[in-house]
């Protein structure tokens, strides 16, 4: 690929060597029964674009993949998980390591508070179901982290810039990519996006609509500046 | 393939041309919000076997098809449905021309009452989703159908034989399959599946486990037969 291309042809090392990046990618599943769960629209094809560009500027990547219907990417490491429990697990056990951990993951907030291990059946009348929150992935690692630079996305239908700029301070990221998904050209199952970054150091960047490849390019060039920017 | 190589080996005709044939396949998705639904695992992969074998047998095959993960089929009207109120319209709107009706789609039983227009936010606490009755199709079909012959599927946990054949009188049926789905080994996302056939003529088959491919040309094979005999 170009980058690659061009940084041997500079003769200098790839920029992520010997760093290693941890992405999430996709949607959860959250069981209602043996046969009913709930999800959303994540297509995972952000988080594999980020994950195959990181690979490709020399990262040892570690992808952590809910269920989509992506092809698996040679060189790098994929943990395919279903749940936001086998997701937390998943991440939380790998996190130590890392020098860079990108949550574009669509993990389900809310999960049924009783998982039958039947198949309902129907009944005339209305039912409820119950959820209760999953466990906050993303505030967890903010908690945790000593040298990781981590990077959350959040999707917002409106007012989307301060709802980001929010959830970075709260969940003490060192970034975020907003998606504002009132727009219905872009983001989820879309090969294109249009997202908003913010930096913990008060960088703002709006990359107009482009492919999810070429947003991965821009995030992770963004990314490598701040890290650099901070090191000073 | 091999069936339509018989057929025109012995120089007959194909045994369904003429005959219109409605195959439903896949799950729905019930939204909550903007970006959350309710799913099932169905694959479709019964679905999409059943309309490629009756192609191959003569059939003017129309599939509705929820979101699936499958190679759309030549030869076959394929029409794209997302939720269970879109594939009862997609359905009841082809039904009076068709000759036979295979309802092999798992379609949502129920879907949230209320449907947000904005991503809900995260609250703190539990939350409760009002979940109420999607329109039966299959009943709908049975108290409309006239010379239509109609099957329907089950996928039961438990005294799966009794449950069905409960089924097919309630809903009219003139077959239904049953799916045992509490072994683990078989039915949705698998290739392979193990299923009962019941006719409404009193015929009990069991076909044990084998690709989906198969079991779609031995059930296409026991309607035809159980046609021709109520023909006589």
């Amino acid at each position: 690929n170009i980058i690659a291309v061009i940084y041997k042809v500079e003769n200098r090392e790839l920029p992520l060597k010997n760093k290693k990046v941890l992405i999430t990618a996709g949607p959860t599943q959250e069981p209602v029964d043996t046969v009913r769960f709930f999800t959303n629209y994540s297509s995972g094809k952000m988080g594999y674009a980020l994950a195959e560009v990181a690979k490709n500027l020399g990262a040892q990547v570690t992808l952590v993949s809910g269920p989509v219907d992506l092809d698996v990417l040679p060189g790098v490491e994929t943990i395919k998980i279903s749940s936001a429990d086998e997701m937390f697990e998943a991440v939380t056990s790998r996190f130590d390591e890392q020098d860079i951990v990108i949550k574009s993951a669509a993990v389900a907030d809310y999960r049924p508070k009783d998982v039958h291990d039947k198949k309902l059946k129907k009944q005339g009348h209305d039912i409820t179901v119950e959820l209760e929150r999953t466990t906050d992935i993303l505030s967890t690692l903010g908690e945790r982290k000593n040298h990781q630079y981590l990077v959350g996305f959040a999707a917002e239908t409106d007012q989307h810039l301060e709802h980001g700029k929010r959830k970075l301070q709260k969940k003490n990221l060192d970034a975020i990519v907003i998606n504002d998904i009132s727009n219905p050209n872009i983001g989820f199952k879309s090969d294109d996006n249009e997202v908003n970054i913010l930096t913990k150091t008060g960088q703002e960047y709006a990359i107009s609509t482009r492919s999810k490849k070429e947003i991965a390019q821009e995030l992770l060039t963004l990314i490598m500046k701040d890290m650099m920017g901070e090191a000073k």
